[in-house]
């Protein structure tokens, strides 16, 4: 249940409205947005609520959202979110376009500083790499943890990136925020629904990529529980669905770009990396992303791919993720909607 | 089975060659390149013939190709292939970007030619419109069948634009050859094959359209059908695959576009007026087709699409379609690769 | 729209409906049930019609079908379809089981006799096999054409048992219909709608196997085309869909059995040959589809797999087809509901 | 790798090898079958390793597995594995059948404890019931927590059936262990690889539900992550994967009862309240569960479906949970395969 303010409306009347909500057990998101203020009501709502709300001061109008998500829902703020990362409060969303670029594991401090260096130089904004791995099998490089936390925080003090990295256990997500700026969930834990709650506690920006069978709802959702637990500083990726297709790894869906932002105000980002799992596809499927709106993309870059101890085959090499930057650049500096964003479409 | 011509080889070696394959019950396909010579051999191939074939004056090398479709493959013919509609030849593939536009369904002179002569205005190259509707109810409307083949030809004398229409059955080839252009394959037909068979007859070009469930080797093995059956001028058209998404209509698959560039020569359409199913997605899927280097676009365009007797939802007005061409253009304009396509995968 | 005729009412009553029905362009399917006489009516309803009908002699209730298909569903005829096969009219649905086998393609008159009479002593009902067959590929082998009906033909002679065989195209409907006892329309062409409008025209029985990416309504509603042309004996197949695991050729989806029997009145029949692709999965899946309420089996025999010109590794020997029917009449030997089928569902 | 012993080796024999792999930083799991005797090598492989293991003394044969999934495989282990559960240590596996049933959640005292006597009654063996619940959306009802693991203990008591519930965190494991007989790893964290590696730590049974879009192949290494974790009391189960089809909440797919049988040795159990959605659908899909081969079944089954607080609609009454149990046990009794279970596959 949304409650907008009247215009002219005062903090002492939200206030009251906050302490009625409280006295209920109720719960109340505050969205003071440019043109309106709105509170979202979180809680069991009882069926005389409406009427009670509508009765109190400064209350312009009360209603339901249709969705079952809410505080990521453009009904409930229709401004686009923009989340800031890392001490330069790096933006991400709203207009602007966000590069994450890095090795998909941390292998050693030389192959991530080089990395990080290679990618901020190419015009990359955040550094990805992880120290915790999800692998398919117990077998594979599960990743250098700590010690790969240690490197991340190493190469971002010389590249002056932030840092992007995947947490994949509530107990390690104080751990994780000691160094990270952006706390990465991962397709295989979008539905970890524990591990949403606890980065949910933090104030650490949350990237959440979507499930390999993830509808749009279930995946807005996920988002939904980081926020509802106080974390409104949340950032979706698009990163590849399963489908019959055999011959590209995933199958990036790019219809999710305009499709999603129509239905939320989180800034949305690609992943052609896992998207596809092939590395020729990587840069072609980069710029359709750029194209389609997205507010940013996520790429996995490695000084030798050949040798890669994971997803070599969808990694490119420092030339071609500088040609990925400028052909990228070039289709973004086209975009002719308001805050270069396609707008043709009159949404 | 290919058969690579020596440099300096004559037309009476290749002559010789043919003649060999016959007598065995065996067909050849000869492809003229820039750089080479080469002859595809379609049949039942038995195991002395490659040792026969190395041994006849003129050639060079013969191997077997390593995928199930042999013409459609780049290793057959390594330069992109262009398709020549109608009778300005408008060409299609090899760095060409054609537009296809026009009303899903025929319903009235009026309402075709409206749109023909305003969707040419924008930009577009031929005129796409249905007179044979497949639909999923028997008790849809199914198209005015010859009529709306008279009413597309009016269009097409009134715009200059030539047309491309559906063809549902083997029967109906030779009537609605009359008036196309393009004959085009629809999803739900794409394993149609005595259909495939029969449009290969002719000397049109084809449009096959991707099956809903149709892995990149099942399309291009369509496209196969009808280049064994003789007609070397298809087209290939993504336009959407079902998953488990229901928000859009179908997934409109980009990832199609590099991987089938890297597999066959064909040229290749995206579709996203089917790809999304909603009319406010089809301009940013647009721009990302074009950005991720399909060979042109086929839009679904209507007068007044509110009450269009098929698809109306994902139809664009007039006003919608010359926005959507002018930010397609603009990123074309930027695409840096050998004829406007991406180049930096380095494939 | 239905209507539902009152106890009592004439058969006078009903030629006047439909006096005033074809007079107002519409057409209409009656069913004489048990309990009930119904009239579907079928075209384009205008807004007076149900009132203009309740008014009329003999007429109950008139009531729109909830559903896209109608003559199709449960809503307009509650008791089981009964088609009847062949000059013996072997009956399939209502609480019969009937069993279709026998080679993938018809390849030879010895291999297909043989089948026959094997498959014919281990119980099953129906011989079935391709003379024309779909193949992704042009240069797989495609079948014997008339060659292949006319062996069927002898085969059937010699075993008794009635035909279903494949027909891929709306021309060879008249040729194929003078052999087959059914006609079967397969997956690839489920929605290849000249063919279902084409086959609808004849009065042999005809078997609609599910596409590889059909919902149960758009599968029910391609037997709606067919019953809408004027053809009320059809069956459904169950074949396997199309999903992301790759160890099974398809996932065949039992599911189906109960759902589409709770929507139509058709019988229903399982392909665990096509539904997994693995010969050893064939007999536990058959007794899956028994157990779960299949009006029957199809499946593919083959005196010797190993050598089979199509679909060997599905193909079972003539032994083990015995040793799955064994197991199968257990198993519908243990069903409680009326006429064998699970009740328990108290649906 | 494997080493399988020679007959006659000694135990002394095995501690050598596992010494000799334990200095080279590598761990060994024994099976020790009623044919033969196996050791599994866990760690990275070495070059010479399988020559110094061929030389050493006792060893028969030293082979690698052919599938990335080690412990689970057919290949370590070719006898079916029997999980033994709880204090009466009720078995599932090589040919008993073991039916778990309960609500969905947990709600009170008196639904749980009359669930847990009407299913023991009908003949259930394991009381399932959520205390943790993963919900789609944070707003619904996430279970009692500690105070629904309590009644669950009281209904264990109460009605003498074993508990399996869901864990949903690692920090839960140590709690929920003190009550569960049973860990269930739900289907959204089948790749939740920390909770894996964390319920592999205990000597509790842990059944593995499939996630929504895992291949066999994901959902076996799932399982072998638990067992490379150290605990090899493990059950699969099928509960539906995510298709096209929305008729039904998910696709059950009893294809990969047979599928992973020839696969794996563990226990392999079916649940067709979560595969179908519809409680209409969930007797005769158990039907064909117990005919496929399932080792069971997993119901859920609650005094009042209609006021469920999750998933009412799947849910049996007690009277119709009887009567699936009596049609089941029907099924079961015709099973002619050693351990009833189909063999006429000839596997």
């Amino acid at each position: 249940m949304i409650v907008v303010m009247r215009t002219g409306s005062t903090e002492e009347d939200v206030r009251r409205i906050e302490e009625h909500l409280h006295e209920r057990g109720l719960n109340a998101q505050l969205n003071q947005g440019v043109e309106r203020t709105v509170l979202g009501v979180l809680g069991e709502i009882y069926e005389d609520l409406k009427d009670e709300l509508e009765l109190m001061q400064g209350v312009g109008e009360v209603f339901r959202i249709s969705k079952p998500y809410k505080l990521a829902s453009r009904e409930f703020k229709n401004e686009d979110t923009v989340v800031h990362i890392g001490k330069d409060r790096v933006p991400i969303g709203g207009g602007h376009f966000t590069v994450f670029a890095g090795p998909c594991a941390v292998e050693s401090e030389e192959q991530t500083v080089t990395t990080a260096i290679a990618v901020k130089k190419a015009g990359a904004n955040v550094l990805r790499g992880g120290a915790f791995k999800p692998r398919s099998s117990p077998y594979s490089f599960r990743g250098l943890f700590e010690d790969g936390l240690k490197i991340l925080k190493t190469a971002s003090e010389e590249s002056g990136l932030p840092i992007i990295t995947e947490v994949m256990s509530p107990r390690d997500v104080e751990l994780v925020g000691r160094y990270a700026d952006v706390l990465q969930i991962g397709a295989r834990n979008m539905q970890n629904f524990s591990l949403l709650d606890e980065v949910g506690l933090t104030d650490i920006p949350v990237m959440v990529k979507r499930g390999m069978s993830a509808t749009y709802e279930d995946w807005i959702l996920a988002a939904e529980y980081v926020m509802a637990s106080g974390n409104q500083q949340v950032i979706l990726t698009e990163r590849g669905i399963r489908t019959f297709e055999t011959y590209t790894r995933n199958t990036l869906d790019l219809n999710a770009i305009p499709a999603v932002r129509s239905l939320s105000h989180l800034p949305i980002v690609a992943d052609p990396s896992h998207g596809t799992g092939k590395w020729h596809m990587v840069t072609p499927l980069a710029m359709a992303a750029a194209a389609v709106g997205a507010d940013g993309l996520i790429i996995e870059v490695h000084p030798n791919p050949d040798v890669a101890r994971c997803d070599g085959a969808q990694s490119l090499t420092f030339e071609n993720f500088a040609a990925l930057m400028d052909s990228v650049t070039a289709i973004r500096a086209t975009m002719n909607g308001p805050q270069g964003r396609p707008d043709a479409s009159g949404l």
